[in-house]
């Protein structure tokens, strides 16, 4: 391995995040600070992050909290009593980056404002993660990773024909996390340059309504945001999950007369097909697909799903298997972590961003950190 | 506003980003390094990045083109004629940050692998991003966002009991645009230290695989990942949508004693019902969430929505509407943006991190600074 292939290796050493945080997006964010080599303090309540209880699956800790919180040092502080209120200040003193997610304004009514703070510590920078935004009518509405699906237009675009369905992951709450952690990586850039902290605010529903845009400019500018088709398409075919031999599904989405002509030809045996008038164009295919599903299903039924991916694997047609998450977890590709939260390992799925340090592999305890915290900040 | 409340300004002014991009996952990467300030140069095929033609909304160009490609220049190369190459590689030996979501191991098949470019140019940051990874049995699967929703397992838990269902938004290409984004900030962040530039691999299925980690982890550790349930939760109960008198849905997710006895005083008017032994903890209102939900549903059926939604918030209940696309259109929290294409305007969805120049308005015509940019890379 040269030099030039050398990747992250603790790029944000030397930096320390204070992150009152909770429940997923806040901390998801702090996760990949650790990653980046940052020293990540998780400042609890006494009674600890709800997340701890989201689960007992880790020995009677929580498995989501371990996947969400390692590499992290935790403090509890009770911030109403005005001794730990002053420690959060000395820590707040030291630190590059203060992160939040608890409720609009709760932070500043504790004095904890970013601009209030950057008069001791300029370079500081703050991210106020929220539901809708810091002001306003915004401020006041309550939510959470589903609600803000409903509210954003998701779960109407999500599901089958008749019934919407929201996403089976916690897509807010994620994106939000992520998009958290790049704003504080631009900032650090930008204090690289200026040598001032900024504050930078983001909503939950800003994050998904921007992901929303292919919809909505559909909704805009093209007569109408597409119809909930559970696994279908709305205007391509052949598209969707078939059912193979052994019961398994596997997926199809041929999205080109090359790769319609090769799945006749080397999938399907049956060459004249694209000479079909039914079947020339894709919108021939659409209009005529029951007929076009039928013949693809009858293929598809002759063989395993591991032949039939064999196959168009082959013929290079894109394709997948309709996995459950047991079949995720066995996944060949799946790249998994190992981390320790008390005396139990929880194996998980790794980061994507492959970094040589890692975030470390140590869940802490409910204020593991909190006297070795109070004596290195004490007054 | 005082110094300290400025934001993210051109943090990025100064870097060059080349982007051999195309369809979405690259090219949302390429929009936010343009919104930090980076001058993002799009690199096409001389029939154009195929997202030209996901519709034509925009007065006959793509509106969607118009969401991911604000703020870049474009210049037409075939990488197949020697020349061509040539001003490519005259523009990586001058470039900060080269993008790429071609087949893997097509850019190092002409010769633009990133050590042999860093030689060159040690400051170089590749980003490679594939739908498995970059090498082995993964590096030949095709993938895009909808098959990599059904390999990963996602479909598995979306959807209505009877029909998984895939998600209504490119989850998997904006997800892995965004960590690729986050990726290369951190390379930039440690060339700053290091002086030298690495090689970043972003795979779709990686970053998918993370963000199931909560079914994944219910499943290893929880006795089984989660069943579909549409709209309704599977261990939580009031939770789900209700029907109001004007027909529209809202969205309620109670999550603590408190919350439910404030429902039941101050919304249904029931101030007993916490008291009732069917409803007085959680497990029982889930065991008992049939005759729970009709007297909700009776409640809510006597209001509209806007009245329910008023009434909630003052008990201090979270909840949403159950928007649709065209609701979203018109919410009173969305930012909008507006951006130009061809003669057209495009109003979308704004980006959820604020910053003070934006990506830019300007959505570049197919090639339109090929020949500029030619001549500011000659030989």
């Amino acid at each position: 391995m040269d030099d030039d292939s050398m990747g992250l290796n603790k790029e944000l050493d030397g930096m320390t995040v204070v992150s009152l945080e909770q429940a997923v997006a806040a901390p998801y964010c702090g996760l990949m600070l650790a990653d980046a080599g940052a020293r990540v303090i998780k400042v609890e309540r006494p009674e600890g992050d709800f997340a701890r209880g989201y689960d007992a699956g880790a020995n009677g800790q929580s498995a989501i909290f371990a996947w969400l919180n390692r590499g992290k040092e935790s403090i509890c502080l009770n911030l109403k009593d005005p001794e730990d209120l002053a420690v959060m200040h000395r820590m707040l003193a030291k630190a590059d980056v203060f992160v939040s997610n608890l409720a609009p304004g709760s932070v500043a009514r504790m004095g904890l404002g970013g601009a209030e703070l950057r008069r001791d510590n300029p370079g500081l920078i703050t991210c106020m993660i929220s539901g809708y935004g810091q002001s306003g009518a915004a401020a006041k509405k309550k939510a959470y990773d589903f609600l803000i699906q409903a509210e954003s237009g998701l779960c109407s675009v999500t599901g089958s024909a008749e019934s919407p369905a929201r996403v089976g992951l916690s897509l807010t709450d994620l994106s939000t996390g992520l998009t958290a952690f790049s704003a504080i990586l631009r900032a650090l850039i930008q204090r690289g340059r200026t040598g001032r902290g900024i504050d930078l605010e983001i909503s939950m529903f800003d994050v998904l309504a921007d992901w929303m845009n292919m919809p909505l400019l559909a909704h805009r500018y093209m007569g109408g945001a597409p119809a909930r088709s559970g696994l279908k398409h709305s205007f391509i075919a052949p598209y969707g999950a078939f059912e193979c031999r052994d019961g398994a599904q596997v997926l199809i989405s041929v999205q080109s007369n090359r790769e319609f002509a090769a799945l006749c030809r080397q999938v399907l045996q049956r060459p004249e097909l694209p000479e079909d008038p039914r079947f020339s164009e894709n919108p021939e295919r659409y209009a005529h697909r029951d007929a076009l599903d039928a013949i693809v299903a009858d293929c598809f039924a002759q063989f395993t799903a591991a032949e039939m991916v064999d196959k168009l694997d082959a013929a290079q047609i894109a394709n997948a298997q309709l996995n459950s998450v047991a079949d995720l977890s066995d996944h060949p590709f799946l790249r998994n972590s190992v981390v320790q939260i008390g005396d139990c390992d929880v194996s998980l799925a790794a980061l994507p961003v492959t970094s040589h340090a890692g975030p470390g592999q140590k869940v802490p305890n409910l204020g593991a950190q909190t006297e070795a915290l109070r004596a290195e900040f004490k007054a």
